[in-house]
């Protein structure tokens, strides 16, 4: 996957430079309604002078559906894009995947760049090629996979960011730390490492650096990939079971959760040092999130959720991820 | 591109074959109520126990159309698909085109098998990976570049197809045997060849061999396919101009006349023979062909119309696609 990841103190002028560089006949920006109003709004002057067009779509996970689509493809078409136009994604994971699918099939697909602003969209979502929206009911049902040509980082544009948000994201990079055995892993642990902001940079650089290795390696999530969905097999349950009951939780909080499981399942079927497991609980569980909104009276349902999963499920058991 | 093209004189036995070694969880075929009242209704039996469900559309260009897709898109998810089922496209280039589509964003890209029900479906929509459908005003606004895995060619569908179509059709066969400079050209010129179905298969053959190998050598468009297009930069202004005076033609008649354009061009800038334009306006055009509904006085509106379509133009003039 051609996918160029550029770490940055100033987003603007990396922006500035993809445009200079691709030559578009036309930039189009697409960020949503929050963004624009807490982060967008610092830079405004420099960016319109360097955009042909702004699309603002509605913040929040419920936009990524097909009528947001249809509306940035109309005002694409309406912009007078051409297969030679390029797309900006400036926002969290609903902008890159919406915005990038948008890109991905207009005119049968035109380059975009993404500059996640969000945590978690720095660490996963910007990443790998997974563009897409809900539908009918279900989590990224269309869609596409189509890698921004770049990804442009900049740590700085967290400053804004909603506390619960920064921590839901540091679930993902934590997550990155622990599969990739990574020595920052002993620096995250320590008290507020979320608000250290070099140590976050390097931490994104990490994590972002770690995916596009494991993306490279399994483009079409057809082996090596799965790796990535460490934590994911309960925290998807725990997710949708919250929801279930009325009490959401963020991803991150979930993740974070769901990997509290896969290592103590990591203890007991491969030795993986209980230690290490009391640490993660500890400095990252007790540090960061708030206890889950449910207890075992849960339990049926959420097996019941997992196995439902055919992602999870091999030879009719669920299929964990797990760490040595 | 991997495409592999299957040549057959009864379609279901090799749909039969790919559901056998592609082993999909589920196979979902899509059609339109054209094709369905007059081709699949002779296989009904047949096919009905092979496929899990049969999506059909409304028949023609106007169902090309977002609420289609998104009717589609609805039908694979109420029929229970994931990334392991397969859609088999059974019909004219609308159904390819939009069920290719289909495909190719359903869960992130299914893949897809076209049985082409058309002359032109065969000689051109079905292969090559081009899908998508028209939005907001404009032809294949959005889309994806997707190959069907499989092209399966039946010759004998084109049984019940209405004289226009197959006239249609005829027209792309012989452009392709043109470009190709291939001898079937002059078969294809004698007195109703398209008629004589030995020869129609073989020319089916030749069409859909020498797309793939065009395509091949430039599966994102960006140089050899544009030979593709020799009759269309004025073939498209005849079709626009003859639908906005309220007496539409086919695609293959403006093609046919399209080609009469650049086969003079060719004589005049490339010394292609003349005797050659002669023998295309006798055995083709006149034959197969009515006038156009227009005369000398849409040449003002044609030159706009061809020099506003921006693939035309390179260096501020139209770039024709021309024969040596």
């Amino acid at each position: 996957m051609e996918q160029e990841i550029i770490y940055t103190r100033d987003w603007v002028g990396p922006v500035f430079d993809a445009i200079a560089e691709l030559v578009p006949d036309k930039a189009i920006l697409i960020t949503d309604t929050n963004v624009d109003r807490d982060v967008l709004t610092l830079q405004r002057d420099r960016i319109y002078g360097a955009v042909d067009d702004i699309i603002t779509i509605s913040s929040g996970e419920s936009a990524k559906n097909l009528d947001t689509l249809a509306y940035v493809w109309k005002r694409l078409a309406d912009a007078g894009c051409t297969r030679h136009s390029l797309v900006i994604n400036f926002g969290g994971g609903v902008v890159s995947d919406l915005g990038g699918f948008a890109a991905a099939t207009f005119k049968r697909g035109i380059q975009f760049v993404n500059v996640p602003t969000t945590l978690l969209a720095m660490a996963d979502a910007a990443i790998g090629g997974k563009t897409g929206i809900d539908f009918a009911g279900y989590k990224n049902e269309v869609g596409a996979f189509a890698p921004a040509c770049r990804v442009i980082m900049d740590e700085g544009l967290l400053s804004t960011l909603p506390e619960r948000e920064l921590r839901s994201g540091f679930a993902e990079v934590v997550k990155m730390a622990l599969i990739l055995n990574d020595p920052i892993y002993d620096e995250l642990i320590k008290e507020d490492a979320l608000h250290d902001s070099e140590l976050m940079r390097r931490a994104i650089k990490m994590a972002a650096d770690g995916k596009l290795l494991i993306v490279n390696s399994d483009p079409y999530e057809k082996g090596a990939r799965r790796m990535l969905n460490f934590g994911h097999t309960a925290g998807h349950a725990f997710e949708s079971y919250a929801e279930s009951i009325g009490k959401p939780i963020s991803h991150g909080e979930a993740v974070a959760y769901g990997m509290l499981v896969a290592l103590r399942l990591s203890c007991d079927r491969n030795g993986y040092p209980v230690k290490k497991v009391d640490e993660y609980e500890e400095n990252i569980l007790k540090r960061y999130y708030e206890p889950l909104p449910f207890g075992e009276e849960a339990e049926p349902e959420l097996q019941r959720l997992m196995a439902h999963d055919k992602k999870n499920i091999k030879n009719g058991e669920i299929n964990w991820v797990l760490l040595k």
